[in-house]
């Protein structure tokens, strides 16, 4: 028996088969921000991608629309000819994966879903949030592109880290579209591979993550029941952003998450 | 001061009264599976009983019904004259010593329910399933017994290993009569029982026990609602197969839950 | 990048600024509780102070009303001219800090909510319990205090200790004022100034906490979502004693809870 946990030393992720991961970051970041946890992950023997999508990091046009987000991680998985990949969305990276699954499902191993959105058919990002945050997108400027002020950041996604942490995390954000989070989504092929057994999918919670608030809209469990009676779910110690707190446990529980 | 916690080096397991445990195994299962949470047991002192019930374990008959289960159990108890114990019941093994308790309290020191179904009276535990699972229990062949698919026990709940380790864990299981699910459970003298404190019982979660889905039929906490206002309720990392993945720490956590 | 996390040695603990600590008591019990989380804290350089209030401890009069214990701790930071604080309540105490925060809001940096009420207004502490557990209360009676009665305090706040620990707890532990419980507290001021930004809060919830039982009453999240959409939120292993069970890693939760 090599049962393993993820917030202990874990012999199983050494010995499972090894992976290929695409780890797809969230709203105003970066592929950098996966570099602790890729390092982990590659140690192991795995192969790790951590792709910049397009709206993303200095200097992008804010005119995009949120297709083309999805459109910059698709031509990436064909680009480098990715297939068997276990794809890894953070945050907003739920949407940007769930729709790359539907362009490209053979490509796909294991979606799994890390403190992550799983828009509903037919709803944008924004609908997602609480009542109360909708006044963040009705302010936002098309033309400077939209990032959430520091102290909704710092209070509610760098909550387990202290005030030099958090401004080191804030310094690394840029605006992105505004589109990307107004932009109705369709999903209906997503939900329906999911309902079908066509996609596989985990959902990965870490205990601490209230970037979106306690009650009816926090995101757990409220996302992870859209993934079906077959999700696989684990809890870990943690908040939103795990992969810059506990980058050794979160590659371990990636991999428990994405093996077959 | 000696307070401790379950998931730390726990000075405290080791000085408290040593403890009799009945460990009752869950669905598809056997007794063995304690085996290494017992041994911790034993270390420190306690002793500990690991009986497997009737229609558990390969070549059981499929014709037996839900009592035959709870029949052994209780023989097993009065067979061995025990008293004072500390009666665990994993998963479906809930209702098993539940049902034991009605017809033995005067055995028991504390009842323990871990990841474990406390059905409502009247109800069979097929009932305490999300709706979505009932074709399960419609598709089931009487006369072959019933076993959930590799696919329910290997994302459900064996969630936090790999895919050698749950395929381990399902190599060990075999079919239980279709009527250990079927069946309706009376439960009002438990519950009564419970209710006037003439049983004293404590519930222990592992945060990442996702047997029964996320959402209204989790089984956290509703199980450990019914329990009432004195239950002892802990929780402890871990998913539905903790005495496989965290033997150790279970061991700790039982004795917690089961000391006076 | 030097995030950190609460379970885990904590080297922002000690890089962050020093604060000045003050931590309240909740019910039946005194400053002496925090003792080795106060020890903790001061190893890392920060200043604390653990009052214990009007009508907590042995020999004080039951004739008190709810205002006398906030008095005693306003009276407190006054007499020490405190200024800048990290002003902690533990359970009850949350009732105690959020109407000192009104009075005297300039010399508060941040509250934070350690398994802590927090009324809604106009409400008693009384109110905010299970209706089952309304029977204690009409029970006390006013010349002797109110003192929960053992079980209650041993199953529900005590779960993660032994019986000698638990034993340990309750020897400590003097009536209270009836009144603190039944009195309706106004707390106006308090949620206005936390709905516009003017009182800062963090949410501590230990995952084992069930001293109210879990399901609708439970305090998590009920208490945290009245802390508004920039409370910064923190779940740690533990129970309701957890300044007991786990001081060192309650210590480094607190400097992230109330640090910048």
């Amino acid at each position: 028996m090599t049962a393993v946990s993820p917030t202990e030393p874990n012999p199983a992720a050494h010995t499972t088969d090894n992976l290929t991961f695409v780890l797809v970051h969230g709203a105003f970041q970066t592929g950098k921000m996966w570099n602790a946890t890729a390092s982990e992950l590659r140690r192991d023997g795995h192969i790790v991608h951590t792709p910049t999508l397009a709206g993303h990091g200095p200097g992008e046009p804010m005119t995009l629309s949120h297709t083309d987000a999805v459109a910059s991680l698709t031509a990436y998985l064909h680009d480098h000819d990715l297939s068997d990949i276990v794809l890894v969305g953070h945050s907003i990276g739920g949407a940007y994966i769930a729709q790359a699954a539907e362009q490209a499902p053979e490509r796909i191993k294991r979606l799994v879903f890390l403190s992550a959105f799983v828009p509903s058919a037919g709803h944008a990002l924004a609908d997602e949030f609480p009542p109360a945050d909708a006044a963040f997108f009705d302010m936002a400027d098309p033309a400077q592109g939209f990032l959430l002020p520091f102290p909704v950041i710092r209070e509610r996604a760098c909550n387990d880290m202290d005030s030099a942490a958090a401004e080191a995390v804030y310094a690394e954000m840029s605006p992105i579209p505004v589109r990307y989070f107004t932009d109705k989504l369709d999903l209906g092929t997503f939900h329906a591979l999911v309902a079908s057994g066509g996609l596989q999918a985990s959902y990965v919670n870490p205990v601490s993550d209230y970037a979106l608030p306690p009650g009816d809209y926090a995101s757990f469990p409220r996302f992870a029941v859209r993934l079906g009676p077959l999700a696989r779910i684990l809890q870990i110690p943690g908040s939103h952003y795990v992969m810059l707190s506990r980058p050794a446990e979160l590659a371990d529980t990636l991999v428990l998450a994405g093996c077959d």
